[in-house]
């Protein structure tokens, strides 16, 4: 279906020491069809990358620029951004008209409507002012299993979330061909540390987090909204779900829970599983374990992968769906390379690992 | 109201070896009003305490003695079995015979009725034969704050499960006071390794539950019946809920989060708050936090205490209850030793941790 | 020996929210000798101390306070300072001045020379002005096992870093009779992450320090001139000894690994340790271990206690020392409140936890 | 130097259900060169491999075998054995006698004395009878760096212990050059708990070894011998150096901090990066870090990377050189496979992860 593109696609990457960074210069420095056009930095400007980052050399070591848009114009096709909320928006305009395509890893493309974002995200909107209507409109939900046709043929693809990717993996294909109650949807999701950043703060503390597992952001977690949001279209009617985030003490991988109601309290765990089975045929990252086979978030750590075990309690004909993936791939940085090979014509699994090291 | 005994209670440890055991044996070293009659472990037999634990040494080193009834009968006031399900109720009627009180860790006299038991502990029904449906009867449901009246009387306690105890701490005060609905409770809970206790198992090497997370036991396990068992009976009618136990890469501690249904949804986060205050006012080991304070395991970590917090979802009528609790503690031998307390007149907190060396 | 002091000595912790400062809370508040006087601290000033710490309650809660001299003179007879090198002497002769006696957790009067100080702590001393000289010189140096005479008697405690306490306690007794060759002492120590304080700081993250352990300061960590300058004195000539910190994926405790040359070969690990034994006689917090048993440093989380193991290599003379310690405990405030027992006419063990919870 | 090789070779894994099994099987599961020929354990025999390993699936899933040597001859070109000690010296002589190449990852062919071998691993030499008094002499000791002259022209290769590779990696190049004294040198090795196996075991229990670290085989370890044994060579002379391992609370990875005396005193650690930079010059898989620079073990996880660090006391002389590797990689099946890719006439490198993904 896809052609092997021989040119290689120059990719800049845009806030290139934060963890998200940190693996996409791993990934584009080891891909076949994709070479690093600069590292962009502000905390780091001026550095060589291979001095700063012995685990993670490159062949040709780069000095790590602030973020100059004429340059990056110059010598890029692609631009992976991943920067804190809101500052994405400032540049993305920019690096589109130079005719730069971009992926960013924030949430400042993932809702259609600017005035939805402007409300979740109501401290970055106040800092950072925002009139790219369009752009909102017109960017493209990376979801990459889902909307590949789109990715491929846009300019501008906005990320998913972390969560929003394991919940909604599970979610979409049930909500999709209504198999499941709208109403009563509850995502118990547990991530790493390594979600909350490299920035140093004291609840991200080995001290702080390790031998402890804790909920935060309940009830008003922002992923909220984008689940709620993508989950709605598939959904056809609004929906309005209960998410939990918890912060578990290791670094890489979300498991995500999500308990709902089957419209159909006579399927079986194993129906459901044909079900989804079907859904995500051909689809290289995705696994359906076994019924019974209950997913660790270390079988896909450091991988694109997303394993998933579906059971089903037939006293209440409740349904359990569980998904893990690695956050900082699948959930962030493996997704952006994902979509990347989807834009530049190449299949959707090239240079992206789907095998951990054990254990 | 209690007394302080001044006769000290005389108590034999049978398992303590385990973790459990451990517990047990640290804490009624300690404590002003009891002391270690005798230990008893088949696997260490004839070895000495303090040699093979150097870590919890006691004043006077005892040997580890296979258990011998009427030994443990000549010195012993109270019995305390931490022993693998089933094998506790081979020896309970003899020790009670011998005028012993025995609390059981396991979950031999959980349920009033030994069918059901038999029913959901069938691999060990048909290892061990039991016909003693009327200690089953007899015995009373060890969850400290709220049974204190029969603990205090009885002679049989069969301590709560650690899950249980975390879930049901929630759950007793809105079942009871018909706050919640009763149908479409939604319990996810998430434990240390030492829950799965200390006999060697690969998954629970750190080589292989480090660095993850992961459910198991997902619809089946057989905590789920404990649970519903004594939540039925607060309710009123016999509840069908979802019990999702997962395993996480620490030591000590669970903590459940569990959804259900307002039945007033206009009920504020305070307001439901201010119902678990007055439920468990002047309970020592109880902290209600307060509203968007959200515990982590460590806070009760080596404690008795439960720490809980609260939250509800306007939008759709939802209440979160959060507790946090030490699965060797509260959720067992703590919980163990404060009925005991109870059964030699003394206050219930006597002996107990309530503050944590942080972090 | 000594008395049991009925007045109750009231302490004013400055520094209160750091790690040291929530242990001294802890065991403060639970000690029936000592209570606390007031909290001081300069990022919580004003807030309350059980809103900010809800896993530490204390009973009568308190306002934490910008650290006045006059205040806490008013109502106090001693001040532990649990504050950054270099700031402690900013205050100490002050609250001396006012007949407070001070317990310092800093290192600013570990060294009977200032000068000396000056020079191994280079960068406070050009941001903390210091002239006294005579303070250094008065100044006992808080092993408590080791000067507890000393300690008794005097106002003004320089209590031991993590490294040095864990690294002397092994060293002293062979030093001081000269069992050991001055030369060629190497020791290996490998601490978890509190020691590195509370304060946010990307090495300390869990995302980065988990699964990993790394060396630090070779060669020129600080600590090496503290356990010389002490060691030294005991061997009776100046050592030049090696030291080499490592951070383990952990959050409490200190483990530390000494190689030495035994000045008689013909010594066996047993005559060592009747050696160690005799040296340490009723010392209650000194535990040494069969020859053949190696301490975790898990089996002295949570106490006070200095766990010992001794071998010796008939090969080629060489012994191994091993020692474990909480270090934030023994290495920190639990050795502030022995000291401050010693100085209250109490036994150094009240109030200071012996036995840890296994696991 | 080398050819790329087209024909595959076919590689027979024995002892695949172990982690170092595991870590063969995706190693050559991913190798361009070779293909999996059979998969042998005993304790998941006629068993599917991916039905077991979920997480490590084959696309062309294999049943696990009985190891029948006349099977794994018919289709192998080698076999690669991660057996108990003692165990793999039973089916060796036949392997050979087929033709098949051997790569042995137990000490069975460490020693070129097999007297010697009895001596050290006494035990196994009661249970196991041996007689191969030629094959030990003939074996290869797979230290590829060193060695891979004969290791490419070798039938039977002994893959070093992962504590020796991690030792002699940092010590040869300094006693062939007769750079430091011969005399005197320790080495502290701490290690992840993966060293210790997959086989259920007490002490290595996520609750047992969390939040803990100690010694273990002070004196006795068995790769005292083999570093001794390797390292002797190198020197010229019989050695007598201090080894004691210490037990991590980590997956995977190996820190090895070596103690020496410089017999140059003036030599700068420097000038000493200088020595072993050229010592190891086009080495692919060894980064010497700049002076000040000290490795994680997380920053060659999941790699066959060996990352050192030397630092020079001026003050006495002492040379302090640090090594990190991935135990089960470069300390096992990584530099296995290396030594495969030299009998096959490829590079090195080939088909070995040099980069992690971090965090």
């Amino acid at each position: 279906m896809a052609k092997n593109n021989l040119e290689k696609g120059r990719v800049s990457i845009i806030g290139a020491s934060g963890y998200g960074g940190l693996q996409l210069v791993k990934l584009i420095n080891e891909h076949p069809h994709f070479e690093i056009a600069s590292l962009n930095g502000e905390r780091s400007a001026g550095k060589s990358w291979n001095d700063l980052n012995p685990f993670i050399k490159i062949p040709v070591d780069k000095e790590i620029n602030r973020s100059n848009i004429d340059d990056i114009a110059l010598n890029s096709d692609y631009a992976i951004l991943s920067l804190p909320n809101g500052l994405a928006s400032q540049i993305v305009p920019s690096l589109l008209d130079k005719g730069i395509k971009v992926l960013d890893l924030s949430a400042d493309y993932r809702f259609k409507s600017l005035d939805k974002w402007k409300d979740i995200y109501s401290n970055e909107a106040s800092k950072y002012p925002r009139f790219d209507f369009d752009l909102c409109e017109e960017a493209i939900y990376g979801f990459s299993e889902e909307f590949s046709n789109e990715i491929s043929k846009s300019r501008l693809i906005a990320c998913p979330g972390c969560y929003p990717t394991s919940a909604l993996s599970v979610l979409i294909p049930f909500l999709k061909q209504g198999l499941i109650e709208n109403d009563g949807i509850i995502i118990d999701a547990k991530s790493g540390t390594s979600g909350g950043g490299r920035n140093p703060n004291e609840q991200l503390l080995l001290s702080e987090c390790s031998e402890s597992i804790k909920p935060y952001g309940v009830i008003g977690h922002r992923h909220t909204a984008e689940i709620e949001n993508i989950a709605s279209k598939f959904a056809g009617h609004p929906l309005y779900l209960q998410f939990t985030p918890h912060l578990v003490p290791m670094v890489r991988g979300i498991l995500t829970t999500v308990y709902a109601r089957l419209r159909d309290p006579g399927l079986t765990a194993d129906d459901c599983k044909i079900v989804i089975e079907a859904f995500y045929k051909n689809q290289p990252f995705i696994d359906i374990l076994p019924v019974g086979t209950y997913p660790a978030t270390k079988w896909v750590k450091n991988t694109n992968k997303i394993m998933i075990s579906i059971q089903v309690d037939k006293r209440n004909g409740r349904i359990v769906l569980m998904s893990v993936i690695d956050n900082l791939l699948k959930g962030q940085a493996g997704q952006a390379i994902q979509n990347l090979n989807l834009m530049h014509g190449l299949e959707a699994d090239i240079g992206l690992p789907k095998i951990t090291f054990f254990p």
